[in-house]
């Protein structure tokens, strides 16, 4: 039994990869709410479905985010009603958020997430980091920013100052996540190539997590989301940069701070060290679903190997 | 000043007529809210949406409701999430319920109404008929059922028996309404060509609002929706069969009892008579906005003859 940590793209593609190599009972995909939010009433959660769509294999490879063959009218029909435009929703998209967002009063998160999963065919588990409301909000030189705000009006563009979670205290983690953890037959726990600050970050801050993660005395290991210090995709390394820590192997375990176990890192990186946390060198660029499962099984043998 | 009572498809088709050849602040159309509901989480209002696309010349001609280039991704979404799929929503009409369902808690209907309507580009007064909540229940042989349930989802099929107003003992007539009514310039008050029993009918049924239009003392002239007892959409002539009230200008006239001081008719029916009730014979067929223009033109000219 695997448990992998997640947020969006990058993360998703591991998971897809790990899906594609374990049976049904053998994965558990907590994936990162902190960027959630309410837009237009209605409740979108840009993670879990990014990790949703990647997994049912109806993901928009080429544009990194999305459904493929998606169309718009609804955003051109919004636009001419003078309605907030800056967030993209697709219209298939949006079936997935009118869907839960109808069910979120009677249904929590982690029952829509199974249910919608479920009917887009995905087996494994994949549930919310927790299904009580936490909403990231990066500290900015432009003030407090909610983060769809930061991330996708502003672009990430304002300097990062550092990330606060409203509701965080709380929160609880999800029963699906405590369970994969409480697990017996759990082997490791794998923290996908997501944004660490961002995707990652929010989900270590639920409130005793990092203590349950660490107690469970499997292999912890990260894949990096770095290739020769730069991000694959998003602004990873741009925030890196400004709370200055090093997009390195050894920027990572000193920014997971005695998490990590193990760190895979591309080829590009080879040589780098990280102090007291092994390494695991290959090519962790995933353009398509082989990459996808030989990273994952690399991944799986490397985290075994520390066992 | 003409006030203008309307429905869906063929009320809103005379009120673009109506629009075409009244200066904006000349015409205010009152919508029936009696077949709003809520879908999905979201506030579905299909008169009012009917009334302004067509107003703003954006509807479909040819299906006779819904947006002109609409596309249907959404739905297809939807279906294959398993979501309830018996109402169409189109995507871009989508965006019309998503903005109205964010925007009403802050606001009531007639602010939103107002607001879209701008937004299309309307100049004329649409309110609808009430801002408190009023919901159609229909009785019928397989028992009481929301409108739309009805009405779209049992395509009106079960045998009609009655019909019912959640909610109309609280509603009042809106305060756009109530100022078309009471606006010393009115001139008359036009019942359009919407289905009498289920479009018409919910806005007359509003606390105390039959007593105002009658004691305004200008002619209340209705267009009729038959020709040569046959509705040109919808079921107004199989519901009136139901509850036995004939499809004549006769039965037209004791349907609304007493209210209307004349009748629009088609000429398939000419030589019929209705008591008291003044008639005037044309083509009522609105194919156009030509014959849309003419029919509110001679209606215009009709209502003014009687008073």
């Amino acid at each position: 039994m695997i448990l992998a940590l997640a947020g969006g793209v990058g993360g998703a593609r591991l998971a897809r990869g790990l899906a594609a190599i374990l049976p049904a009972d053998g994965l558990t995909v907590a994936v990162n709410t902190g960027d959630d939010f309410e837009h237009l009433g209605l409740l979108v959660c840009p993670d879990i479905d990014t990790v949703c769509y990647t997994l049912a294999g109806i993901n928009n490879t080429a544009q990194g985010w999305g459904l493929e063959g998606e169309s718009w009218s609804f955003m051109d029909a919004l636009g001419k009603l003078g309605g907030e435009a800056w967030f993209n929703l697709g219209d298939r998209d949006l079936a997935t958020h009118v869907l839960r967002t109808a069910m979120i009063g009677r249904h929590d998160l982690s029952e829509i997430t199974a249910l919608l999963a479920a009917r887009m065919g995905i087996v494994h588990r994949i549930v919310p980091m927790s299904d009580q409301r936490v909403r990231t909000i990066v500290d900015t030189d432009e003030g407090a920013l909610p983060f769809q705000h930061y991330f996708v009006r502003r672009r990430a563009e304002p300097r990062f100052r550092g990330i606060g979670f409203e509701g965080i205290d709380e929160a609880r983690p999800s029963a699906g996540l405590l369970a994969a953890i409480d697990d017996p037959a759990l082997e490791a726990i794998i923290l996908c190539p997501s944004n660490p600050v961002l995707s990652i970050t929010p989900i270590l801050a639920l409130p005793g997590l990092r203590d349950r993660l660490t107690g469970r005395k499997v292999p912890i290991v990260a894949v990096s989301p770095f290739i020769g210090g730069r991000a694959i995709k998003g602004p990873a390394a741009k925030i890196m940069d400004e709370i200055g820590i090093a997009t390195t192997p050894a920027g990572l375990a000193a920014y997971f701070n005695g998490l990590l176990d193990g760190i895979v890192i591309d080829r590009t990186d080879a040589g780098e060290v990280a102090g007291g946390v092994a390494l695991h060198v290959t090519d962790t660029l995933m353009r398509d679903i082989d990459d996808q499962r030989r990273l994952a099984m690399e991944t799986l043998a490397f985290a075994r190997s520390l066992g």
